[in-house]
């Protein structure tokens, strides 16, 4: 029943600046004492996979093969990964399937039949051994499909709520906030009464989050932006930035924008800007240009990088155990997700999927069923 | 023996866009209960006050009176500037003198005759009305000069190093360097044992610094600049930058570079970057342009704006006692600050003073000597 080798996606970087993206056959070890191995049934293609399997790559130069994409690097885009140049790596940072065998250990047995999740990587796979205690063991009725993103995308949305607890802040401003990722906070932040302005750059997906039931969606496409942005901030007392983006002007425009409302509010002047404290957190790099902070933000502001895993440990054990309770409690409402199209791994890198898929568009995430 | 009237330095934005910097009389109130009246001996110019005096306006272009300059802003250098338009603010935040006169209190009273420092602004004056409070007495022996400047660049100084410490940070990069501050940070760090990486622009100001004892120079216009960088990043594990400057290329490219050091002594490959944290403090800016990150520096960062008086409050009264208890008793050693001219109130205006004094060079620092 468990099969000694399993097909796999990997990505590889090679010295002549490609980078390759194959299905591969690969060996299936046994499990050791606490671990299990995992028939996967789904997985998630996120934003930080995209990553690992074709990093900047033109996906428009590429040239397509069976099971086999390659796809060329800038020079400098080489350059970047020279730190994993040769190397095979599984790709898919979390799924969903069922334990179909497992280890000696009494932890790792007990998981037997039994359907989890995991964040361990490496699941865009048949079948993946993974450690016991990375296993979330999804709630009865759930599906592999209910359970595949229950970490990367509810732990992220989560942590933007505990960070903002954490130090003292008084509401988000979201950016990119039509995304998976931005609807799911839309729903938590309504659920736990946390203040939060939308910022997204179409007018359909300011429809798409009034639709949600967001109280606070500004368009930075629209002529009024500055003005709607302003006053959100101001109705909201919204502090803190959760930036998907990272280059180009909007962050700027965000905090000169809190500053402008922290001065208005202060009313005297002083020309070190306002007391009013400004954050911002940048989890992403939809822009990969330069972080941009122009000087009228005062003197009183935060700007930090933010990761999902450093992030967790620093939050300590207690907020951690909450988040993942949490999740196994809402993870059909509040955690769901949507998917634009679910594709066997097979399939996974044909040349119309691959196009759709690196386009990271909003509204088309896409799901592979490597059992199917 | 205390007069009605003081001559007082005042800073006024008009509406037609120009700074009006003029000595003018000014009525002197009776102390209140916890006041005291101090004849102000001597005061320094630091950039601060010169943000204050000047602000943006174009010194090349202003015009000179007895006692009266006028120069002009640009139309974003008035818009800047339209929370103090009209208002005449007397300029000076630091300054020592003897006290003439005292409020009926006891704490009033015990400083009468006495020699103290103050840090409560408008010092740029021949009498100043000011708080109990904000007095330090100077210690046996020591002159106005010796206390004039004995709170913002000490405070600033010992607040880096308490900055440093409060977050668990290993060392510290200093930019603009050589300046008065920077010169002070070497006596410090030196004294203290706190890892000092002094980056500086020019051969000369690496050699004062090398003079002064300093075991890591740098100075950016080297061709060997980045390498060396790395090496006393690397030898000193400084992983806190304390960045004067703010706008330009420089602290982009140490947070880069400590990135690169980091990513070195972590050996695997993330996408992610490394785990070692690097932090940023933006104190001033020296060059007013945006504050430019590169995302070469994975997420595991943190950049701020570093305010004197703000973070003085967030740490707390224990480590503010401790800061001004050793500002006393280093005052003449340490902390000891060095001019380039004393000039006496009456001749600050002088058209060739005001053009020194605000070329802001390193080693150009003035004091005013109100009661010359």
């Amino acid at each position: 029943m468990v099969p000694q080798t399993t097909l796999v996606l990997t990505s590889q970087v090679q010295e002549d600046g490609k980078i390759v993206a194959a299905l591969t056959e690969m060996p299936l070890p046994a499990p050791a004492e606490h671990e299990v191995v995992i028939a996967v049934e789904a997985a998630p293609i996120n934003p930080s996979d995209l990553g690992l399997l074709f990093s900047s790559a033109r996906i428009e130069d590429a040239v397509f093969a069976p099971g086999r994409v390659e796809a060329p690097l800038s020079p400098a885009g080489l350059a970047a990964l020279s730190g994993r140049l040769g190397d095979v790596l599984p790709v898919g940072n979390e799924g969903a399937g069922t334990v179909i065998a497992a280890g000696s250990g009494a932890a790792a047995q007990a998981l037997l039949g039994k359907r989890v999740a995991t964040f361990a990587g490496g699941m865009y796979a048949r079948h993946r051994v993974v450690p016991v205690a990375s296993c979330l063991v999804l709630p009865e009725g759930a599906s592999a499909k209910d359970g595949a993103a229950a970490f990367v995308n509810p732990l992220t949305a989560l942590g933007f709520v505990e960070t903002l607890r954490a130090v003292g802040g008084k509401g988000i401003v979201h950016t990119a906030a039509a995304s998976n990722l931005g609807q799911m906070l839309v729903r938590l932040c309504a659920a736990d009464g946390v203040a939060l302005v939308n910022v997204v750059r179409k007018p359909e997906q300011a429809a798409l989050l009034k639709d949600l039931g967001a109280a606070h969606v500004v368009d930075s496409s629209s002529p009024t932006f500055r003005e709607d942005l302003r006053q959100a901030i101001e109705a909201t007392g919204a502090d803190t930035v959760f930036d998907a983006i990272g280059g180009g002007p909007l962050l700027g425009t965000i905090l000169s924008t809190m500053e402008q409302v922290g001065r208005t509010a202060a009313g005297a002047y002083s020309r070190y800007g306002s007391t009013a404290k400004k954050r911002a957190y940048v989890y992403g790099m939809l822009d990969t240009g330069p972080i941009t902070l122009p000087r009228d933000i005062g003197f009183v502001w935060d700007v930090s990088g933010w990761l999902l895993s450093p992030v967790m440990e620093a939050l300590g054990p207690d907020v951690r155990a909450r988040m993942q309770a949490r999740v196994g409690q809402d993870l059909t409402t509040l955690f769901a997700s949507a998917y634009k199209a679910q594709v066997p791994l097979t399939h996974i890198l044909d040349e119309a999927v691959v196009r759709d898929f690196t386009r990271r568009a909003t509204g088309a995430k896409y799901l592979i069923l490597p059992g199917a």
